[in-house]
């Protein structure tokens, strides 16, 4: 085995430790709950020890390169300090020093949606560029930007925020103080909402029905129900489709770069999604018109159509994601990696 | 005095054509009309007649490093064509071995808005900065991207699009096939078309008299109007500025730019729309808000707050123009000392 590296995917739900070879291949991988209600101190206390443990089984067979840590929120790129209050108590924590103290090694720490770029771009579905922009729909919507096959954190490592682009100006109100940002729409949280809104104006739906019988009512359960062919649950998904089309002709119009991957939990209801994204796609963006085909080969998000495209060079793909909920596991291992180059 | 090249700035109404110095001296401007009524062969003969003749003029006393011309249109990197129809009979000729071949030596092409971006960092509001984005306010409204010092052009050229971004999703219908491109409410001929708009449905105002009485009414006509406290005219700006900020607001919170310079000729009616602009994009970026620190100090898009802000290195700026008219000018004469470099 060559060196290794340890990524971790830090989410409000589950933590992921992976060890991961120079060549991209899984050594090991584990799942653990993440107890936020415990506090930021076990958190800690939990992902280091599980970190450490698995440092120590391989480390005699080959050399540790570092550890890199994908976690929600906005990092700053001078202090190291999680900005975001998605975990609340970790806000101003010295959290970075914290860990690399107690483990004694070098670890980097990302925004999620960044590594869940990186790892993309490295063993994914933009593995063949050097510049790629993804967008991560899960509970929020996230963005991530490789430019000359180096992330793109901006002048103030804010850059990528996607899901805070304004979609309908005249839209709901986000939590950013802004209107009708992609996240109220294009996440997982935003389809439920959508979802309890047309059960309010016809509480004898199907959608109505499953809210009452299922008691994780969810995006997914909502997409089963597009599956199925309910009128209600497709026109919502029509609807984040064209959300999605929206915003992305206006990043294809503004970037011209040539792939652009959508992750995370709620890419699962690609197929519900995605013919209003490209409709919205081709009417929208001129670029977009221009550089694909109108064959249908670029919407297939498929490997084969990825690897089709990327040798003519020239067209702009919407590609699916290809490592799914592991994407940000492995380009958190790659974190180190690049440090190292 | 040392090197210098050639720079062109082919609009539709003026052919202009400058000798600069590496240093960014202008040496000498003459200004001719495109007569583009007489034909592409007319304009070509004419344009390199003037450069030849300037060309003549200066490089008996230092060496001419290149010719640089900045064409409204796409340029395909790969074929030197001009791809867009803003010069009907350009399309698919041979324009750049063309003049080549005629002035015998090296001439570089580029996007008009392009080369304004390259003439803004180089000698303008951005020149502290290595990256930076530029909209181009002026018949139609066109953009160019600076990124890590150097042009992004995007995988086919496209890149800076900025123009036809949606800011009004159920807006217009613009030439390039979608509606509520910001082009069709931020350029000279939108602000004409809303005025004509707002004439429509009140013929006695003060709009109305002064399209009536002046043969050039036009986007001046209506800035005149809204700086003598005319309400439709105002209104008008208002809108204006609030869909500039849309844009402004996705653009930051994508790219997370220190720098966004906004030129071309509407933006000498800056003291109308900006207001707005900052109001919205104040409102819809959580990118601006949190690297602008509510003074006002980087709402002035003065030399002076531009030279505050780069020191600290972490502030988002809008700024407005500096070279003006002459942005393309001198980032079209900076494309060969580029090139060489």
């Amino acid at each position: 085995m060559n060196k290794f590296s340890i990524g971790v995917d830090l989410g409000c739900t589950n933590l992921r430790i992976a060890a991961v070879d120079g060549h991209g291949t899984l050594i090991e991988k584990v799942t653990l709950a993440t107890r936020l209600s415990r506090g930021r101190d076990h958190v800690i206390a939990e992902m280091c020890d599980a970190i450490q443990s698995m440092s120590d089984k391989f480390k005699s067979s080959a050399p540790l390169q570092g550890i890199g840590i994908g976690v929600p929120g906005i990092i700053d790129v001078e202090t190291g300090l999680v900005r975001d209050p998605n975990l609340p108590d970790w806000v101003d924590y010295p959290v970075h020093a914290t860990i690399e103290k107690r483990l004694n090694t070098v670890v980097i720490f990302e925004n999620d949606a960044n590594v869940a770029a990186l790892g993309e771009k490295w063993l994914g579905a933009a593995k063949d560029f050097a510049d790629m922009a993804m967008l991560t729909l899960g509970t929020g919507v996230g963005g991530g930007l490789v430019l000359q096959g180096a992330l793109w954190r901006g002048a103030n490592g804010m850059a990528g925020e996607f899901g805070h682009v304004t979609v309908e100006p005249e839209g709901e109100l986000c939590t950013c103080g802004n209107r009708g940002c992609l996240e109220l729409y294009a996440s997982a949280t935003g389809i439920v909402r959508q979802a309890r809104e047309a059960i309010a104006s016809n509480a004898a739906s199907a959608l109505a029905r499953s809210a009452e019988s299922d008691s994780e009512f969810n995006a997914k359960s909502i997409f089963d129900l597009a599956m199925q062919g309910d009128g209600d649950a497709c026109r919502i998904f029509r609807f984040v489709g064209r959300r999605l089309g929206i915003e992305l002709a206006g990043l294809v119009n503004s970037f011209n770069l040539p792939i652009y991957v959508i992750g995370g939990g709620v890419a699962s209801a690609w197929d519900a999604f995605a013919p209003s994204m490209f409709e919205e796609l081709r009417q929208r963006s001129m670029v977009y018109s221009a550089t694909v085909p109108h064959t249908g080969i670029a919407m297939a998000g498929q490997p084969s159509s990825v690897n089709v495209q990327s040798r003519t060079g020239r067209q702009t793909i919407i590609a699916r994601t290809l490592l799914g909920g592991d994407a940000g596991l492995y380009g958190a291992a790659r974190l180190p990696m690049l440090n190292s180059q």
